[in-house]
């Protein structure tokens, strides 16, 4: 079989074309199903039909660029809809890449490839609706239940599909894997001046709500030795956790306590409860399993000392999804070809439709730099040189998997 | 000059009666100005006549008792305004005591006694705004211009000082001294099981907010090692200066993070900038200097430690004031006669009139203990005996001091 070549200049010209849907300044708001997401939708499919590929739009929006009948076809993209104020590339450019390796495919006659930009991978209306109903990890009528904040329904909204071309179903079982080219959204590529990551695997995200609850007392007249602080709960818990994480974290672990609710919140009162979240992420689901352990065991240690109540709630967790070995393989060799020795190993801190996907098929991820790592933001932005080099990286692996 | 000898029971009804303005289960609802407050210091002055004193209102509406044109008498008394959702006793007891021990000098024809209720001590205009007013530490054309959270102004309000009696000037230069006994509203008396606190002075208190400024980042792309986390730097900030402080304070000396605002304050970002209060309060000013002296240091450090950007804001500082050494000395006596190893020396670590006054004369306080320590509240009481040995204590004192 003929090797899969790309032409680069005709990905970016696309990827430029995308942008002008909803264009804000360097930015886009292209939020799922609005106007400028159904009109890019519809160009999708048009530059699809232009390819020679077969657009098929299913019931949720996802639109997919079919190489005909095929049913053994490597799946490439991503998704074009934004966040309410989004950057050009997050998902447009994965798009981008997989129209330009499905089109060549056909033009080279290499090994067939399909394209798929998902819907809603924003979350409008619910975590990556689109590519959760295809995979099936969400109905379709528990979909339609979720409403944007604004009150509009999924089930109203995605009749709008029907604008995009003819609704069909599109059988996962078509493709034999799903690759995804996507910015890194964050900044270790940048600090570190590498051009690819080679995504080992997406992380698991678990978070809870902590609280400590201790006696609300006039910050006058209460003596230190006989007060039942909430707010040192939450200091003395964030520095044990810290400490006691340590055996257990890699260097590519995270936590954050992002947000913090003090009760009366006033300051001449001393605290009588602090609610905070904590977030923990990590490629290993065991791991996230201690950690969790220890938080708890911390918590209930930090409020015994300090004679504190602590109750924790609101549990929830998204588990971790391994990348395909023989795909992170083909992209590492990939990755040393176009980029010798620019290159890293990395996990995805963010969550994408690929993890869903990787329930029904061998799944892999590359990552090219994002710029001092800003995304989700009118700032996001990537080398020229580095979008070409994702997609030529792209194209690469695509070559070794299929040889 | 013949011994005071009050009449405790009579002090009792006359707080019971007071109690009765504004009730609300077992707390009051009086704020100054109110129909309840109107009311009551109607009734106050009622009973200063029926004592043979004259009362006299000034035009912010204290109200005085005075016994007869002597020019060398000591002030007894508090305020009665309370709190939006006040306790019972809070200001209330100290001016039955006020108004009883009056009385009963004019009964018994000891050394001369007058008494006060001092209006707006709870600050629904401003910060103990008649004490303020009357020791001219606030100008009544500045007083005029403050509004309550309804926007209701002073200047207006006080108009009503007219319906409780004709409205004049009393001269500061009547007394010789000031006495106030209080409800302690802290723990410490409660606590230890003691009876009587002699106030050594009524701390002083500084407020200032501090900042810390990192970087808000995606808390699950953006490495533990790359973060400039704004939380890190309050816990940090938190433990240094507890630890800090131990070679400067005193068991009287507190401080508190009381205040804390995390931006965005989204469970899945970094922090980006977190803004916090902290207040401390101590008897010695130059202690209090210090203390901010090593709060600056210590936020310097973290902040560098942890690569945050750190200011600081908002200061305010109200000073310290000494209780008279030689009414000190007479209600230590008169505490061990009447209580006898059952009381202690105590700072108020709350504000209150006296701290005005002291400014134009010798001043001196007493506490009763606040059953566990609850003031500010409908649940604020007190041990009846206690309320009668306070005002027996104050009784005595006055003997010693006229001796």
């Amino acid at each position: 079989m003929n090797k899969l070549q790309i032409n680069g200049e005709r990905m970016l010209a696309d990827l430029n074309s995308l942008r002008s849907f909803g264009a804000c300044g360097t930015g886009v708001k292209r939020r799922a199903f609005s106007e400028p997401d159904i009109a890019s939708r519809k160009w999708l499919a048009n530059r699809m039909s232009e390819a020679g590929l077969v657009p098929h739009v299913d019931d949720v929006g996802n639109v997919f660029g079919l190489p005909g009948d095929t049913n053994d076809c490597i799946l490439v993209g991503s998704h074009s809809d934004t966040q309410p104020e989004g950057g050009w590339l997050d998902g447009a450019y994965g798009v981008a890449v997989g129209l330009e390796v499905a089109r060549a495919s056909l033009e080279c006659g290499s090994s067939p490839i399909a394209c798929v930009s998902f819907q809603d991978e924003e979350g409008r209306f619910s975590t990556l609706t689109g590519s959760r109903v295809w995979t099936g990890q969400l109905s379709l009528g528990e979909a339609d239940i979720r409403t944007d904040t604004d009150g509009l329904g999924f089930a109203q909204a995605r009749r709008r599909a029907a604008e995009i071309g003819t609704v069909g179903k599109v059988s996962p079982e078509r493709f034999r894997a799903y690759l995804e080219v996507h910015i890194e959204q964050g900044p270790v590529l940048d600090i570190f001046g590498d051009r690819i990551g080679v995504v080992e695997g997406i992380v698991g995200i678990r978070t809870e709500k902590q609280t400590f609850i201790g006696q609300q007392n006039h910050a006058g007249t209460t003596p230190m030795d006989l007060r039942k602080d909430a707010l040192q709960g939450l200091a003395r818990f964030n520095s044990e956790i810290n400490a006691r994480f340590a055996d257990v974290v890699t260097d590519k672990t995270v936590w954050t306590i992002g947000h913090v609710a003090l009760h009366p919140n006033a300051t001449s009162v001393v605290p009588g409860k602090a609610d905070f979240t904590i977030q923990w992420r990590d490629l290993d689901d065991g791991r996230l399993d201690k950690m969790r352990a220890i938080i708890h065991e911390t918590a209930r240690h930090v409020a015994g000392q300090l004679g504190l109540e602590w109750t924790s709630s609101d549990y929830s967790s998204i588990p971790a999804t391994r990348c395909d070995d023989h795909i992170v393989k083909a992209f590492k060799k990939a990755a040393e070809l176009e980029a010798p020795g620019k290159w890293r190993l990395l996990n995805s801190g963010a969550l994408h439709d690929a993890a869903n996907v990787s329930f029904l098929m061998p799944m892999g991820m590359l990552f090219v730099p994002s710029i001092k790592g800003i995304s989700h933001n009118f700032e996001e932005d990537t080398a020229l040189e580095d979008l070409l080099l994702g997609a030529e990286t792209m194209a690469r692996a695509i070559n070794i998997l299929t040889a």
